[in-house]
């Protein structure tokens, strides 16, 4: 079979992972890389790959390259996929394409005008534990979903410098959950409420956002999903979701870092879960990258598309709205005029 | 030590089991019953009470009555509680006292105004579960509470007939929960968000009320809580807790039939939770009751008294409120002009 | 229906449990007691008990007696058994009836002659937990039955005094797992062997005795079963069994005193096992005896008889035999001759 | 730094497992493989493998080979060992060297000798749960071991045609627990009681093997160890572990395959352990191989030696005869004129 040739932009933590995973596979090949850093290019090189270029425009226009995988930051997402698909080459982009609802309608058009493969990095899709919870819901076995609840708390906060261009939790850390709240039952949301609360660090509220939360969502046949959050868990990355319906319930708990059970006189103890996105979502990021490149190979649809993308940004919009208004907000009041 | 000495209004399914407890309580006698079933009196005569009577009225004329139980059908609470305190005796009644704020604002004035205690059946606060997540909360070892998460799921929904008359999902079934939110971290509630839908049964629908619900409370410090219900939990009676805190999380959780784990070629399977508040909290409504004696005897205050009842009926009155109007609704709102 | 009149011999520990739980039950009466202690005499009249006397004898010259439950010191049981038997009485008496073989088929035979029922107290047979573990087994759900695991560890030893007339740690603590040998597979054991070793308190090995041991036993038809066993486990009561077999494999765990997970930076944290045997056999003692008074008000078989006693304390004594000769042994090697 | 060269003997499953995690490693370089079967040599060369040859001396032969990885089948382990050792390359070699005590200790005099490194495949030491467990004992967290416990059961029995060349039960499967026994306290074995039976299959029998076994094992301090085996859990491959001390316990448990919980009408239902060693031990290969890099590199110690697999040989040589014999066997009765 023939491998598909691929060119990575962006070699900071997440590129490198996509990296690491493509070099892996038997139906992909890294032809070339970019990165404004010298010890990134230098990483691609001893990992193997020979052509290592300034700019991503060289990238582009290599003749061989058949997709590139978007890891630039956020910023940039936007005007690098465009450019990609005028390009005729297949995108993966990291999550958001943008924070502009407008600017992602305009990506999208491009890229359904120049029939190009997009996919988005909505990494948790392809995580086990909440494949497994998808499918028991979708194998019928609770019978019709009546509430999903979705915890996602992080280990600690990212900087407020970062914080501050991030677009808010609500588009940079809970968008995650919004696509889960799709994606685990399959139905789209018609109304959010989101309540939230500076409860971590003050910082973050003077920089504009919240660090802590609680969103309720609505889905189109009446069906309910709530998402918790917290920048800080103490106790390390709690991902975990539930499903509740008219047969039984369905939960995907966190991996642990290991089974063990200590019994002393304190207690009974057992470790912590894995401690953040790169080790829980391992594995996860591995598939995620299969998963784009079997749609290549076999011309089928990718598994996380631009509509999906465009779904989450209008739901983290109408939470933004609805925590500023403290009232329900329909996503259907967000639209291209929005501006936030 | 002198005994106590009890009279016990309504022998039906919550009654017997007061007086059961009562029975087994060194320093609790029952002196006297009243019930309008023949058969439930015969009850109470079988396991020892001397005396059963054909009215309320005729317990409340016993001189020798110090405190009365009551378990009569909701809509006698509020006049049945009025004339015990007149009467001078001490009054542990189920709750709610009244669904009308200004009904149970009376009451209260009543009881203030004759000096006897007067305590609510909110019986999750004895579980050892729920008691157990408090005092870790209390002990400091979460740290500040951020965010607070209840599920309560029943068994099954009772007839249309009894929520036709019950005040609806959030006076009924909530109002547990409501109470939960404020014991369980010891802060007021300020603000109520509630979402609701019929999802198990239209019938219920029909009758006015819906059997499914996520709440959202925010205490009067930002913090926030939330809450799951349905009616109907094919798996039984699902009662669970969580609080997250800046230095850690605890949860309690569902007690179970029996701790079997049976592994074959299908999977690893293990009990049901207990089915129903009978099974889960018996041991619960002993310690109640042996509270409410002990405050007796030793002439303290009672653990639930008629301002949690006040608060927990204002928050059920702000959540339909809330449902109504699909917007958030302040405690502040609910007033004693409000009537829903 | 009558009541079964009881009159209870020792009123320590255990029979106060037994004392409390006959006095809650419907179909029982307990009109006598005797203990040498008066405290012990007076908490029997402070339950309502209104006849206590001086001595056994007195006990047994009663002719309302129906049944006699023996729980005074372990050396009078043989002969408080037969006596009983031979005043007509019914007897529930404490494990063991005697530690020497030949006493104990003297006792049997006498209890068969005078046609009275003998139940013996091994409580572990009516815990929920090992009941639904039987129940499972005996269902088929883990097809034929190839291994036993069954961990039984004590919170502390108790004093060298107590152990130094306790007829070992096979006798006195073991005896009860090799009881649940029985029980759980419904097998019979042929042969026994076992490795002791002190590991705890070098004052046991002076009395001659061992704290910590593993146990091999083979049914007659070659399925197997394994003990192990400590004086002291610093996280308390832990009492387990596994049954693995050609389909599958059941497990019954300990009983925690709650649910709750603390989750803080250090790991997720959960409660102790229920202490000891007070705490985890509670509701067994209380089945236990409801099931004699069952068997004796329906005229049928008692669930522990004395072939039950006989058969454990000969896999003991093949046991200690098998300790001192370090060698396998069959249970035809233990018979009326053996002397340890 | 400069990579060691590897040569791969035999690639069967066990040996493409080693060849791809060696092609992973950074200091790690595989320069030849040999194997009789054409397709697994261009498995080899599909993976990138430039030299594949026909035989094992011809690997011997290139003079850049610093280290072979012998998969090959059992009976050529120790006539290659030797060559290798002989030829001055360092030695990982597959479990076990041999079945004869005295053609394993005439091996270990060459290697010795030759002063190259051996190190044998004892996967289970790098196990994540494993060595939890280990480190937490190591770390004095349950006080002084007083007994070891270890389940280890196979998902299905092997081919008859297998079991008949592989040294029966205790050599073949049980000798990983034997190993287990010894790292997880770290203490020696000095005496067996093994007890068998076939229960699964009787051509198991016939070929003159066991299926089931318990095996107690006491250690030179006097502390116990029990392991209990199957060759067919009808719920996947069980690995456990559990440490009981003087101060608490430490359980290691199964690896499953995800987290889910589904709650129904029937109970909570969870998924299974990983099938058999491939899944649970996946990681557990990977680190073993790269410790065996890592020591080349460093010019340390391997972490499991060709005493390691002697001790294990004699645990297992003692085991068999003490089945045979039906009594407790010493270590020290096994010497090199044992034949069984």
């Amino acid at each position: 079979m023939k491998k598909i040739k691929f060119a990575v932009a962006g070699l900071g933590r997440i590129g490198k992972i996509h990296l690491d995973n493509l070099l892996q596979m038997p139906h992909a090949e890294v032809v070339a890389v970019t990165d404004p850093i010298e010890a990134s290019l230098q990483y691609a090189r001893d990992q193997g790959v020979s052509l290592t270029v300034a700019t991503y425009e060289e990238l582009l226009a290599l003749p061989e390259v058949d997709a590139v995988i978007i890891c630039t930051p956020t910023d940039t997402h936007a005007n690098y996929a465009e450019l990609a698909a005028k390009a005729g080459k297949h995108i993966f982009c990291e999550k958001p394409l943008d924070l502009d609802l407008n600017r992602v309608m305009n990506v999208l058009q491009v890229v359904e005008a120049t029939n190009v493969k997009l996919m988005l990095g909505f990494n948790r899709r392809f995580d086990q534990e909440f494949k497994k919870v998808k499918n028991v819901v979708k194998s019928g076995q609770i019978g019709e979903p009546h509430l999903v609840k979705i915890t996602s708390r992080d280990p600690g906060a990212p900087p407020v410098s970062y914080i501050k261009q991030s677009g808010g939790l609500f588009l940079d850390m809970t968008i995650h959950d919004f696509d889960m709240a799709r994606f685990i039952v399959e139905k789209e949301v018609e109304e959010v409420y989101a309540k939230g609360a500076v409860l971590i660090d003050d910082a973050i509220g003077k920089a504009g956002d919240i660090d802590t939360a609680i969103v309720t969502l609505t889905y189109t046949d009446g069906t309910m999903a709530v998402i918790d959050n917290s920048r800080e868990a103490a106790y390390g990355y709690d991902q975990r979701v539930e499903v509740f319906g008219s047969k039984g319930m369905v939960q995907g708990n966190n991996n642990l870092h290991d089974t063990h059970k200590l019994h002393n006189k304190d207690g009974i103890h057992g470790a912590l879960p894995l401690h953040f996105f790169l080790e829980r979502y391992a594995q996860a990021y591995k598939t995620e990258i299969q998963d784009f490149v079997d749609a290549l190979t076999s011309n089928e649809n990718v598994p996380v598309d631009g509509e999906d993308g465009l779904q989450s940004l209008r739901i983290g919009l109408a939470a933004k709205k609805s925590l500023m208004e403290n009232r329900p907000v329909k996503i259907s009041e967000i639209n291209s005029e929005v501006t936030i």
